[in-house]
């Protein structure tokens, strides 16, 4: 590779389809097993194929030339990858761009040795990408944030006072942050009937939200907030996230503390970390904001991202899933900068592998709505899917399937996917 | 040690006064590091000794007979010794007992290697006894959720309609968890004036909260809640916590998704983990509960602990504490037992290691708040400390110190400190 390349003419000895989610432009990270019983290890994804990161690591492939930085990929994390930062991110990348490049011989004609460093995809199993420390979930659409008011409070008072000033966040699970394809289980909870005492049993409004997902590269120390204009450099890359929620249990348990079980059951996401060197060719403005935040939450540089989000339900009857939403990225109306900039200003520590979630990203349209509660408005308009069939909620069987990715010049940088099925209480 | 000495009758050869927090009745876990630059390893307090568990592990002195089980002390982190259950904890509790007795020669005539088990306490470093995966914050003192509600809603709307119904919690920040005599940075934080736009600055109404904590031990995976009658066996041990609060940013932030900010920068636990075991003989009932909570909170075993708990205050100006608030933790309306069952019920998994506080532990009389919020009554009542000066809230410079003891006949179970002492933001 050449750096006087054009981005989209860069071209792989791995054959990849134009509407291809990893593309060589892509190569995002993950930890997988390969099929056969191999141990968890990083990996990149490239076509229907992983590298192993190990492995080239192990073969001085991965050499940046620095001390200490030669085994970050001798783990089951990417944590220790994450905590190396950016300068580390960009010479591992250019690095595999240049040995994955069409006129690249090492790998392409290389040893057998080297030939093994390629695993096929589709039958490797995905793990979770980083041990997770602290998991934040944030509020941030103002179209998800208006339309949830509106139901409970009305339209007059639908946006809290605080919510044009910061970017309103809670701490979520970590526990309980599970891998695409995993199963999840319909929560019981205590639920509060209009006109009788509370009561314990399965959830009836189970609902999905789709949001995004950062995870905090090398993170601060507690007591020494990051800057609005260095935030950048600590983000490492977004999944996709699915924030499940039983908005029965959340609706009964929620004042004045927050959302809790209505929440903690489950949240799946997506198995590759796509980084934000692979995502700044669609760094886009935002919505305008006003009034205008702090100086603390202010930075001129751009910092939404254009990235198509859809959301699909499949249910038992059907093959491929029923798009239901349509969203996009760059609706947040708070950025992912402004959110670590916001999280850590209090002297907070923010750790490698932190996951900060978006919270649900709705658009201007009902279609773009991202979760059932609004879809189908407090479930009083059923969505209807491709094959007939209705939903108001998500019933057992039924599968969530989100997608998303940047459209870019003849390639596309994607997410793959963030499944999960329901099964019964 | 002879199993039918009544347990008031133990005695070790190591000299520990009557009004002593760690006498053989105790043996507290913690992570230390002996002076003189050791690394980081598990320890039992005994007086003013710490029995290097390591060591005693690897000498052949710990093992319990079962395979897999040896090295759990041979670690930075107590997690694989709470991973092991209640039956690996009591024999390992019942030989150290056995070990540290007054009549058993082995450590207190043994050879030089075994003598070196024992280490100075005063002159070690303490750690965080555990990788906390998460941490919850219940919300379960009556007196505290009735102080607070009244303060902010009025009389008659004090306690919100679901709080006598389940033990409302939220998650909080594991990250900036802290051990005892780390200084605390008082937050910056975005407030809202009464009549002006929010602005960013230094808190200006940092609080303590009094609160203990229990380390989760086997845990639960995911989609298998945990019976209430099986949950005592899941609990390792309690500490003291303090839970600092920066009411001001609080006020701000958190309405509608709870404590964010006003919260994350620190909160402050004690070294030693008191176990269960150790607390047994001050198992009490707690508070009537009124309406019958429902089948999966009730369970006919007294669930309470009667331990003192106090709070000093050391100004700069002080060479001791200023007791500001005497507490006791049999106050709490809602037990570990049930919260651990409730958190669980939903299907969240629970990690060794995790870590869950009560919330604020205040009692019936104003004298037994157990924040500066309900003890100045919001401000509006300042505490006249023991040298005549006065507090609202804590000022850069102060310390807060919680104390807490199980009082039992002739010895005492007690916690040691969680201090902290405030610098400027």
């Amino acid at each position: 590779m050449e750096s006087s390349t054009p981005i989209e003419n860069l071209r792989s000895f791995i054959d990849v389809p134009e509407d291809h989610d990893f593309p060589i432009q892509n190569l995002p990270y993950g930890i997988f097993a390969p099929a056969g019983g191999g141990d968890p290890r990083p990996g990149a994804a490239i076509g229907d194929h992983i590298v192993d990161l190990r492995a080239l690591e192990s073969e001085g492939f991965l050499a940046t030339g620095a001390a200490g930085q030669s085994r970050v990929f001798d783990s089951d994390s990417l944590n220790g990858f994450m905590a190396g930062g950016p300068r580390v991110w960009k010479s591992v990348r250019m690095r595999l761009q240049q040995l994955l490049s069409a006129d690249n011989a090492t790998i392409r004609d290389g040893s057998e040795v080297l030939q093994n460093v390629l695993h096929d995809r589709k039958s490797a199993r995905m793990l979770l990408p980083a041990r997770i420390g602290d998991y934040t979930d944030f509020y941030s659409s103002r179209e998800h944030a208006t339309n949830v008011g509106t139901m409970f409070r009305g339209k007059e008072n639908a946006l809290m006072p605080n919510w044009l000033h910061l970017p309103v966040g809670y701490h979520g699970r970590a526990s309980s942050i599970v891998i695409s394809g995993t199963d999840v289980r319909r929560p019981w909870g205590q639920t509060k009937p209009d006109d009788s005492p509370p009561v314990h049993g399965p959830s009836r409004l189970l609902d999905f939200e789709l949001e995004m997902g950062f995870f905090v590269g090398e993170g601060n120390e507690l007591g020494s907030p990051i800057p609005i204009d260095e935030v950048s450099k600590h983000i490492f890359g977004l999944v996709l996230v699915n924030d499940w929620s039983a908005r029965d249990i959340q609706k009964w348990e929620y004042v004045p503390l927050g959302p809790f079980l209505g929440k903690s059951f489950a949240t799946t996401i997506s198995p590759w970390i796509v980084t934000l060197d692979a995502l700044e060719p669609f760094r886009c403005e935002g919505p305008g904001q006003d009034p205008a935040p702090l100086p603390y939450l202010t930075s001129s540089e751009a910092r939404a991202y254009d990235i198509h989000l859809e959301v699909g339900i499949r249910t038992e009857d059907m093959s491929d899933a029923s798009v239901v939403c349509r969203s996009n990225f760059r609706y947040m109306y708070w950025n992912i900068c402004q959110q670590l900039a916001h999280h850590t200003m209090n002297g907070c520590n923010a750790r490698p592998g932190d996951l900060m979630a978006s919270g649900t990203i709705s658009g201007p349209t009902p279609r773009s709505y991202g979760s059932m509660l609004e879809l189908s408005w407090r479930g009083t308009k059923p969505v209807v899917l491709s094959n007939g069939e209705e939903r108001k909620f998500i019933l057992d069987g039924d599968s969530v399937v989100m997608r998303g990715w940047a459209q870019g010049d003849g390639y596309r940088i994607g997410f793959g996917e963030a499944a999960g099925r329901v099964t019964p209480a």
